[in-house]
């Protein structure tokens, strides 16, 4: 008998004959003897729905009061489903993120979870129940309620998961898994039973959204095996597990690819201590993120050319810092491209094997592919190329490191 | 500087624009220097909304998690209208049932108030905050959402105003007060300035749906002055006071009326102890509630008649159930009649002038009306008719006791 955390999202419980369908699925998990704690979204569409009408009273809602508007959303859904499991002789009872003392910070719209007092859902399972909590919520200090941001839920079910020493979390979503790459891009894609959680991070970090990145750090934190899979499918979907647990001794995971960076540089900055602060300060003050930051010196040896990216939506403004900022420093001058894509090669099994990275970079020369920037981490490889080759070299390397065979990747 | 609980119904709040113009009215009172509470229902058309989702998942939903899903109704009302409070340049802060410690029984539903913390409500007025509450709801001694029942917002109004000591609580609505019987009937109807607490509770309990009763017992009981008023005109509405205040000293203050009785007769039962439990007896166990009760002795004086009103909805089953107690007691037949009538004729002056029933008779008897039931308490006479008769027989009334005048009634 295991307990186990299950998170269905917003179109796994987007109308009546879906939440009946979950119900159905919980039944099974609670006929084979498991104890289970449901964790849920609002209904797709509900959280758009309050948000139209919070913005035609303000342009910008005051935040405790958005909370308080969106929080309804998986109000509604806990009390559907709960109905709906007693419909199909299960009992259940419904939680809301503060019944169940689910404690954040108070940071409305975006707030943290500090912690998760487990003793009444406990006394429920104990009594036969099946939990059904509301995702996405919780309540600070003072008992006001709070969100934790778009996709929360996940986050939600993690936490609940690590407060009940449950023995897994798994979270139902659209895809049946994590893939070595986007299906779309490389049709010869294949589901991974396993992944650890440092390569999920990079995965969803670098634009692979099946998870929070947030929840996938908690679950790593609290080490609660997560798992993905489908609401719509049947099959074990993908395990998220610890390194020494994961089974599969592949080199690479999957590749991962973001088109949503663009990329600035300075050329020709007087080569001086704090250069980096003295470029990165103002991008950062205002409150634009930057990805890959990389420093060459030049042949003179005298100037120093520096590079990063930020997000495309930021690089107008970026742009317009770092004009002002050269004059400053007297740099040569600045260039730059929102025309470019990162591709991201993801493995923990890099940290043994050598001559990755030159397997990567004659991967993508021999399709004639200009690499414009590097940058590499323990367990990650990421090129930045020209955009219009960023499915050229998605599949170029998805072959290269044989990863369509289930023994690929090394 | 004075302390005022407001209440808005669904329709006051039923869409953007209302509830902006809520804001603009809660804004007036801030100006003068009042502190303001105000209590909301659910936007008009919610709570349908979500009744309609959960009947498509049970056809009898769990009383528990209906509660968990109609709650949330009410606050997407607190948030929206805090937001235009802010809008307008009113600092307000939300609060659900729960938050404000709005203690109930559990029993889910039709709930009951049993105390309320105002402390936390307390501290935002100080602090020169607009608290908004939603109404409808509270939590139960283990923090499980309740709610009131349909109409309960009024009572979450009150009971707020008594905890906080306030000096009026307001109900807005969408007649601007209370009239001596329904215009819809009587044009020359007279919207009274104040009326007694007692005269009130028969006024709504025999169909005047101004007010919901459990709201007017609980001001009477608490003595907290209740007004209603119009969400949309301007005036000062009906003042339901205390009869010592009272200064209107009309012996009638209003006809109520109530087409959705029944009425069902047994004859000639044998006159022995016990006779008026036997028959109503079964009726209560089947959840039938009667409302007038009648009982003669015959010309015999061996058997008595028996007459007693039921909800017309409920007029079937009580009359299958009263065949088959017949049958037990010997008594001679069963009659009913579900196209009846019954009027009211309400006022605290009754205690004081004798001959009131007397003229309600002959007023009656001039229009040919003929009674087929009598009823009175204290305050009260009550008449039941051939519903045909209904119209006619409320404007006699009105004409006869003069209350199309200021100074009638006397």
């Amino acid at each position: 008998m295991s307990l186990i955390v299950q998170k269905y999202g917003g179109t796994s419980v987007g109308n009546i004959e879906r939440i009946k369908a979950v119900a159905a699925r919980v039944k099974t998990w609670r006929e084979r003897g498991d104890r289970v704690v449901v964790v849920v979204s609002a209904m797709s569409g509900e959280t758009d729905r309050l948000l139209a009408l919070a913005k035609e009273i303000q342009a910008r809602p005051n935040p405790r009061e958005m909370d308080v508007l969106l929080s309804t959303g998986e109000q509604v859904t806990i009390a559907l489903l709960s109905m709906a499991l007693g419909g199909v002789g299960c009992p259940a009872k419904s939680y809301t993120g503060g019944q169940v003392h689910i404690r954040t910070d108070n940071s409305h719209n975006k707030a943290r979870i500090r912690n998760i007092n487990g003793a009444r859902v406990e006394a429920d399972l104990d009594a036969g129940c099946v939990v059904v909590v509301a995702g996405f919520q919780g309540v600070d200090e003072e008992g006001n309620i709070t969100t934790l941001g778009r996709g929360g839920s996940d986050t939600s079910a993690v936490a609940m998961a690590a407060a009940l020493d449950a023995d897994e979390c798994q979270i139902y979503t659209d895809v049946d898994g994590v893939y070595t790459t986007d299906p779309r891009i490389e049709p010869r894609a294949r589901k991974l039973d396993r992944i650890t959680f440092e390569e999920m991070l990079e995965l969803a970090s670098l634009g692979s959204k099946v998870l929070q990145i947030r929840a996938v750090e908690f679950a790593g934190k609290y080490r609660v095996p997560l798992r993905v899979l489908s609401s719509f499918k049947t099959g074990k979907g993908t395990l998220i597990s610890f390194e020494e647990e994961a089974v599969e001794d592949a080199v690479i995971s999957g590749i991962a690819f973001n088109r949503d960076e663009a990329k600035l540089t300075v050329l020709g900055v007087p080569d001086q201590p704090g250069v980096a602060y003295k470029i990165l300060g103002p991008i950062s003050e205002a409150n634009i993120e930057v990805d890959m930051i990389i420093q060459n010196v030049t042949a003179d040896e005298a100037t120093t050319d520096f590079t990063f990216t930020v997000h495309r939506n930021d690089y107008e403004q970026a742009l317009e810092i770092l004009h002002s900022t050269t004059r400053s420093l007297a740099a040569r001058e600045v260039s730059g491209d929102d025309r470019i894509a990162k591709i991201s090669l993801v493995g923990v099994g890099m940290r043994s094997h050598a001559g990755i990275a030159s397997r990567m970079f004659a991967a993508l020369a021999k399709e004639g592919i200009n690499i414009r920037m590097i940058s590499t981490s323990e367990i990650k490889i990421s090129v930045v190329v020209d955009e219009r080759y960023l499915e050229l070299g998605v599949r170029a390397l998805h072959y290269a490191f044989e990863l369509h065979h289930a023994d690929g990747g090394c």
